[in-house]
C-alpha cells in the first residue's frame, strides 16, 4: 500500500503543513506545482527531501488560482487548462531533476480534482507528458483516464466520509470529515487490508485502492498520519509507492 | 547566422507583437515562459508554429513580474531566482514536447538581462537544465557562463547604439534606439558580414555574434525584420540557428 | 442618452483599445479597477482624461482573474466576492480623487455581469458604497439592485443580437455580435429615440435605456462609437452621462 | 504611547499570526492592502475586529509582491508607485467604511519601508489621500514628509538593536533581533517612559517615538506583546492612539 498526503503547499512567506514531518511517513509526496499553491524554491527543496528519503514524487496540479487555493471550479476553455496542467508537470519535472528525482504521476487539487466537466484536459496532459493519474476509483476522471489509454492509480481517504455507492461524500456535508484518530485507523486498516470501506448508511463497500491519502494541512495531521502508517506496519502491510 | 526574437510574450487577452509574422523571418525564437509575460497556451501555440517552421526554440526567462513585464530589477535571493528560472524552463520543455520541438537555449529578459548581481542564478540554471545561454559578447554574464562550463552563444543588436567599449548604451539615454530602417539594415549585414559595429563616437568595434536580436513588439517590427533578413539573404550570409 | 464604454483594460506593458479617442465619444466611462484588469497607473490617468473632458467615471468591477480578463465563471464565496468589488470601487475612487473626478455608478464585467449566483455580492456592494448600478435592463441584477433600494440605470448594446424576450443573445451564438457600422447606428437611433430594439426574430421589443455601450476594444470600435455618437447628436439626442 | 502591529497579512487559504489576539493589545492596526499580503476578506474583517475594539486602522501598503512578501525591493517608476500606494489606501478605506472604522495613517512595509529611493512616493500619496505618515524618527522619509507638509509620527522598536547614531541596525546583522522578553519589555519602558534607547554599544540615545510597533508574525509575538503591554499598563503609562 502507498501512502500519499499533499505537500510544499506553502506560498513564499506562508506555510502550510510539516512538509518533513509528514516525508517520513508518506511514500509518495503530491508536490504543489506554483498555480494554487506552492512556489518554485519550495518544490525544489520538497523534491530534494522526498529524494533524500526515497519518497516518490508526483505532480499536484491545479488551477491557476492561488488567492481561492484551487478550490473553487473556473470556467476553463479546455485547451488552455491542458496546457496549464502540462506546464505545471513540466515545471516540477525541470526542478525535481535538480534535486535528484522524477514525477512519477499527477494527481489534480481541489476543485479540479472534482470538475467533471475538465475531465479530458487531465486526460489529455497525462497522455502528453506519459504520466499516470492517481483519483477516486470509479470517478468520472478514473474511467476517461483508462478509456483513453492512460495508466490510473486509486486512491482511498480513511478519514472521509463515503457514500453506500463507493463516492465521496462532499467535503462541506456533516460528518464529511472524520477526526477520531481510532475511526481513522480503523478505516485505513480496512482500505489496506481488506480493499473495503463503510459507508455512511453502514453498508460496507468494495474499494480496492493502490494508495491512502493523508492530509497534511490540519492540525494533528503528522500525529494522525503517525498513527496511520504504524498500524498499517503492525498489521504487515508493506509500505510503497505504486509507482 | 542566426535572427532571433522574443515571442509569445503577451498574456490572455492581450496581445503584444505579430507571433506568426515574426516566425517566419526569424531562426531563433526566445519564448516567454509566463514569468514576465506569455502563457501555458500562448507558449504551446508558439512552439507548434516554431515547430511548423523550423525554427528553433529557446526559453526566454524573467523575474516573476507581469506588471512590469520583467523590465524592472528585483532583489532576489539567488536560489529562489535560480529555481524559478529552472521553472520556467521545464515549463516551457514540456509544451514543447507537446508541440513537436524541443528548447535548446536560455535567454535571460528584461532586467535579469543585465543585472549582473543575478548572473550566478542564471549559470546556475543554465547547468542545471543543460541550455547554452544566449547573451551579450563581452558581457558578464557571458563570461561567468563561460567560466562555469556552459556553452555561449553571443548576440547583437542592429538598432541599438553601442559604446566604444562595445557595450550597449542603456535603452533609457538619448540615442539608444535606431530606428530609420537604413541604417538598421547596414548595422545588421555589418555586424553579420564583418562582425563589428559602429560605435557611437564613430569607433568601428569587432563584434563578432551568433545571433542577431530583431525587436518585434515595435511598431513596424515586422517589416523592418523583413528587411533585415532580406538583406543579409542578399549577401549571401546563410541563416540558420546557432544551435 | 448616455454613452458608456469600458476603458483602461490594458495590464502594464500591455494596451487594449485607445482610450483618450474613446474619451473624446462618450459621456460615461467604465474604469477596469485592476482585478481583471487595469493597474493604478492606468486607472489614474484614464480618470485625469475624462475629469478633463467632463466624462463621468464608473467602476467596472470584475473577478479576480487577469489570466481570464475575468470572462470566466468564478465560484465565489459571496461575502468575499462582495468585499473584492468593494476593494475595487475603494481602489479607484481614492485615484479618481487624485485625478479630479468621482466615481459615480459601478458596471459589472464580463462573466461577473452575466453571473445569476452573485448578483447579491453586488448588490450588496453598490449598497456599501452608495453606488448605483449600471446593467441590462429587465435583468436579475437590475432587479434584485431595485428591491434592495439601489439606483438602477439601464443599457443597452447597439452592436449585439437581442432576443424576444428583451435578453441578449449570449456572445458566442451566431449571430451575436453586429458589425455593419449602419446597422449598429440604426439599432443605436432606435434605442435612443424609440426606446426599442428589433429582436432576432424580426419583433419589436420596447427597451427603455440610460445608456448605450460602445465596444472599445475591437478593431474599428473607434470608427463605430464616433458613427454612432454622430448618428445621435445629427438627430437631435442630447448626449449626457445619466447620473 | 500608542502600540503598533501589522495585520491581516495572510493570504486566502493562508494565515499568519493572530490577528484577533494582537488587536485586543494594541492600540493602532497596521492592516495589509493586498499587495504584498492580506487580502479584502481578511481586509475587512481586520477593520470590523478593531472597530469593534476601538483600534485605529492604518494602511499598511508595500510593493506588488505576494511572492516577496513585499520585503524586496523592486525598481519602480515613481509615479506608478504612488498610484500604487493611493490604490491601496483607497481599497482599505471602502472597506474600513463596511465595518465601521476610518483609515487614520498610512505606514510603508517591508522593503518600501526602508527604500530611500521611492520616499517621493510615499509622500505624494500621503499628501493625496491626506493622511500621516507612521515611520522611524530621523529617516529620510520622516524629513521628507515633514518638509512636504504631511503630517508624521514617529515608532520604535523594542525588539530591534539601535546603532549610536539611532538608527536601525538592519534586520539581516547577528544581534539585530532582540528576543528575550526581559529585555525587549525593559526597552519598551525605556522608550515610553524616557523616550531613549540604548545603542549596541551602550550609548543612551533620545529616541522621542509616537508608538511602539509590535511583531505579530513570530513564534511568541502574542506573549510578548502582551508582556509589553502589561509593563506600560502598570508603569502608569496611558494606551492610546497616536492619531
Amino acid at each position: 500500500m502507498d501512502l500519499n498526503a499533499d505537500l510544499g503547499e506553502g506560498f513564499g512567506r506562508w506555510a502550510l503543513g510539516d512538509d518533513e514531518a509528514l516525508l517520513d511517513l508518506v511514500t509518495s509526496a503530491n508536490v504543489a506545482c506554483g498555480f494554487h499553491a506552492g512556489d518554485a524554491h519550495t518544490m525544489r527543496r520538497v523534491c530534494g527531501w522526498a529524494a533524500a528519503r526515497g519518497v516518490t514524487v508526483g505532480a499536484q496540479v491545479g488551477y491557476r488560482d492561488l488567492p481561492g487555493f484551487g478550490r473553487r471550479f473556473i470556467e476553463y476553455d479546455l485547451g488552455v487548462l491542458r496546457d496549464e496542467i502540462v506546464y505545471q508537470v513540466g515545471a516540477l519535472s525541470a526542478l525535481a531533476a535538480t534535486a535528484g528525482c522524477r514525477v512519477r504521476y499527477l494527481k489534480p487539487h481541489g476543485a479540479l480534482y472534482h470538475a467533471v466537466a475538465h475531465t479530458q484536459s487531465i486526460v489529455e496532459a497525462a497522455l502528453a507528458t506519459g504520466l499516470p493519474v492517481l483519483c477516486a476509483p470509479g470517478s468520472v476522471l478514473a474511467t476517461a483516464a483508462g478509456d483513453a489509454g492512460a495508466r490510473v492509480f486509486a486512491e482511498g481517504f480513511a478519514d472521509r466520509a463515503y457514500r453506500a455507492d463507493g463516492t465521496l461524500l462532499p467535503r462541506d456535508k456533516p460528518g464529511a470529515l472524520i477526526t477520531d484518530t481510532d475511526e481513522v485507523v480503523a478505516r485505513a486498516l480496512l482500505m489496506a487490508v481488506d480493499q473495503r470501506v463503510i459507508a455512511l448508511d453502514g453498508t460496507v463497500v468494495p474499494h480496492p485502492v493502490d494508495s491512502i491519502c493523508l492530509h497534511g494541512d490540519t492540525p494533528g495531521a503528522v500525529a494522525l498520519a503517525t498513527s496511520v502508517r504504524s498500524a498499517l506496519q503492525h498489521a504487515g502491510v508493506p509500505l510503497r509507492a505504486f509507482v
